[in-house]
């Protein structure tokens, strides 16, 4: 059994971690905020996580933390032996993705992103999404890890073809989120009950998952995460940043991502991402 | 059985009438074009339909249309008795619905709106999802007809109620178009297959029908109607015009309306409503 390491220990992380050892596996850790981990071993550095692992995981906030956790000083990339392998579940920018790949490729170190989604609560129970860019052959090594965290793993294609994938779903997510929210302000406003709507709706060809679940949400005002608002904007900066590297305009996406940072100046940053729907509401008062 | 009237003998229409007249039922209609049913009689105007009818079915393009047929000279009002009933199937704007139910109520005549979706494919097969708007009595007296027609009725409150939840319908379906046509380019431009992205996608919360059918038209691009975008783009007139008559900003659909505005100018406004993926590409160039 490969020797693992785990870098970011935080919502998502620390389950995941614990998933691991529970399947039996030998885990070596490092977290900021030093928080400890039953049945594993916790370290100061990134670098000696790696130097104690074959293949090291990292889950962490964004960009700037990945680059600095695996390529900064006493980071992952100065620990991991020639044959090792870095997998990337945060979600980051492709392009630092990209960058994260070719420079451990120089040392002779395999990389693949791998970001997630579903969620604290699939997180703890072992069915994360998971979208996977890199070699077919880092895949393979990576599966049984996959198979303990996930329930599903699609490979994509080549380095960063796993963060593409999870940028283009934050887009849809944002943008359905808008429209269920849209929808009901329409019939509410209207006079018509908006949970009557939902329900006809779901019976034809509007239906989606955010449908259901976050027009649900927005009936019973319940914006508890879930999914942070702030986060998603985040997430839609990242989309926004490939379609400006790639000159592609993302009408749609630049307007959702306006309306989360109206939510986050709000105060309301920590609430689910369906709270969207309380920016067109406050516009009407 | 009660006899049943029929204005309106279009792509719609026609499949619909000659459902009810397999039913059994005694049909009257009334067509611009002078098209022929079998087993139903064809008369000069849609005064003419009403006063051989018990209960008149209305299927006409727009807002204007089902005013002049109902209201206007030698219209339906003027031939149907007190205790007739008129269902209008058409999609048009809930304030016409409500002046039609208005007008009508005065006379002793009762009415529906009661709009539908699911294209023509569902019209042939008698699978239409019908939204109903109206009285719950009036409801229950066309039900027989809606079974015929439909496979699911959804009763969502008083006159207009129906239009309403249909515009709301058109919002979803229109932005979750542009969300999967953002989502598919951002893929591709980054130099990701878009067909695993859908994939992937499928999987996961960004579930949704469009995702699926027009998904794949987008990837195939087969944009053979389907439904066609002028079309979607009156509906969504329509969903704007009852936003601005109760001052509610629907930013997103206001822009996917002017998107589809693009796409007709392009002369493509009798393809598929999933061809707003052409206007992204062709910003491309």
């Amino acid at each position: 059994m490969e020797r693992i390491g785990f870098v970011g220990l935080g919502i998502m992380g620390a389950p995941m971690a614990r998933n691991l050892v529970a399947a039996g596996y030998e885990l070596t850790f490092h977290n900021r905020s030093r928080r400890e981990l039953d049945g594993a071993t916790g370290v100061g550095t990134a670098r000696a996580v790696a130097e104690r692992s074959d293949i090291v995981i990292t889950m962490l906030p964004d960009s700037p933390d990945v680059e600095d956790v695996v390529l900064g000083a006493d980071g992952v990339a100065e620990g991991l032996r020639s044959g090792g392998l870095l997998v990337d579940m945060s979600t980051v920018a492709p392009a630092t993705a990209r960058r994260v790949h070719a420079a451990l490729a120089e040392r002779g170190v395999d990389a693949l992103d791998a970001p997630v989604s579903g969620g604290e609560a699939a997180a703890c129970s072992g069915e994360l999404s998971i979208m996977v860019g890199g070699s077919e052959q880092a895949v393979e090594r990576a599966r049984p890890l996959f198979d303990v965290l996930g329930k599903a793993t699609t490979y994509v294609g080549p380095p960063g073809a796993g963060q593409v994938t999870k940028a283009a779903n934050q887009v849809v997510v944002a943008l359905t989120i808008q429209a269920v929210a849209e929808a009901l302000l329409l019939a509410r406003a209207s006079g018509v009950d908006p949970a009557r709507v939902r329900e006809a709706l779901l019976g034809g060809f509007a239906q989606s998952k955010v449908l259901e679940a976050h027009g649900q949400r927005m009936l019973d005002g319940a914006f508890d995460p879930g999914f942070r608002a702030a986060l998603h904007r985040k997430d839609l900066g990242i989309a926004l940043q490939s379609a400006r590297e790639q000159h592609v305009p993302l009408l749609a996406t630049a307007q959702a991502a306006e309306l989360f940072n109206a939510l986050i100046a709000q105060g309301d940053g920590d609430r689910d991402h369906s709270a969207l729907a309380l920016v067109y509401e406050r516009m009407l008062r």
